[in-house]
């Protein structure tokens, strides 16, 4: 397995070094801290720091294994201004060769994302962050300006929510297809990633039909049900182009003292499924 | 002017209260506490506590003329774990008769909005949150399941961008229409709001047969140009139904010394103008 430090004199990724390190480990593996206190082992919330601590474990235990975390912004909100510094702590103890993104959803008017991006790409120094794309395109610009930083758009997500409005028909065929074709033209593959549910697998054929060289960041492999073989054989591009998301599948594996050696035991699954897949 | 104690033995405000407050005041005001350090007095930026002194001196300044202050987290998570604190601070600063909205534009899958309702909601003891439509009902609902807090979900927006996605075509009008529309069947007037912007006040007018007796709220009157008459006129309804947002109008009116009572100036033109509306 890749251990090796090809990344650790740089401070952001490009998608050359995103694509060699999946090439590298086997593995487009990426796991999603999306911790809650309530839900770590029981002997390790009697303890100080836990949730600083099991992120930490579960980072020893799947870095072999994976190439990006994906930190959920939402369970550190939730325990407040604590809550951010777990989530600066956490993010600093993320192997520089590691992708970072901020699972975060942003966007608001250009002034105010640019606040955002100021929040995700320079105070904390994630290499990426999702954003919403219905506010349009000086919502999303500001992230696309940072050289080395990738934003990732929402796409067709893979909740029931999405039949609402990302599925609705419009005059240039689904809102999510419009939405995928037109902010495509506003960044690159250099810059530019999307969200694409992987319970929705029948349409990652049709979507690498219009964006066939951006990574696509793929949720909902494991507990919300998408099949791992179904997205790759649908999503996989010359330079690999995905990176598929598991977070409660891996992180909760355990619920006992050895939580971080079955955390290991599934990141490595998938690893190995994938490893078959490239 | 209104000073008194209406509300200050409860926790949350209901619709009947906003609107009691706003009749007692003649006042819609919303200040958006749109903080950035390198925009406030020089005087101040050379003291500790910068940003939250600021604040608390634009709160006392402005109180008298607004119902409502709106906390945009963008500015504050761009100052990282500090920015969190003062965000908490100045939450806390704001009097209990007044509505506190949190312009967090958030939204994600169901367990995950949970934790963002959970951060603003009771973390953080905001009366409201702003939440963005593209995941549809289930990115929705979390929010929306707090007795007596209020969901303001974007409907159409002021910024440029807006013409990109929310004005498209769909089957049953516009996509801003078919959001605005399907989203009012999944909350009341007692918990639901949307964002309208100023600047499309042409619009308010449809919307306000869509939903005849949500609240709107208007941002981008003031430095995003929308118009307060024209607003008014086509967006009143019998509960008042508005909340106009000004930020950088009033927050930024002075740059020296006197930024407190030139602040205060503009707040109570707003207020004079909106009592002869009302």
């Amino acid at each position: 397995m890749f251990e090796g430090c090809l990344l650790c004199q740089k401070v952001n990724m490009t998608l050359a070094e995103i694509t060699a390190q999946i090439v590298a480990k086997k593995s487009y593996l990426c796991v999603g801290l999306d911790t809650e206190f309530s839900k770590i082992p029981a002997h390790l919330q009697q303890l100080p720091n836990a949730v600083l601590n099991f992120n930490k474990a579960i980072i020893d235990a799947t870095k072999s294994y994976c190439v990006s975390y994906k930190i959920n912004t939402a369970f550190y909100e939730a325990m407040g201004v604590k809550g951010w510094q777990i989530m600066e702590e956490t993010l600093n103890y993320i192997p520089k060769t590691h992708f970072k993104i901020a699972d975060a959803k942003r966007g608001d008017i250009g002034n105010t994302s640019a606040q955002y991006a100021k929040a995700f790409f320079e105070t904390l120094p994630f290499d990426a962050i999702t954003v919403a794309p219905y506010m349009g395109e000086d919502s999303i610009k500001p992230f696309l300006e940072y050289d080395n930083k990738f934003t990732i758009v929402l796409g067709l997500t893979s909740n029931k929510g999405a039949n609402d409005f990302e599925m609705l028909p419009t005059n240039n065929g689904i809102l999510y297809e419009e939405v995928i074709s037109k902010i495509s033209t506003w960044g690159t593959p250099q810059n530019l990633m999307f969200v694409v549910g992987a319970t929705q697998a029948n349409q990652i054929k049709s979507i690498r039909k219009i964006v066939p060289e951006n990574f696509l960041l793929i949720p909902g492999v494991g507990f919300q049900g998408g099949s791992l073989k179904e997205v790759s054989d649908s999503g996989l591009n010359k330079n690999v182009g995905l990176l598929v998301n598991a977070s409660r599948a891996i992180i909760y594996a355990g619920e006992k003292e050895n939580f971080a050696e079955e955390a290991t035991e599934i990141a490595k699954q998938y690893q190995t499924e994938m490893a078959a897949y490239l």
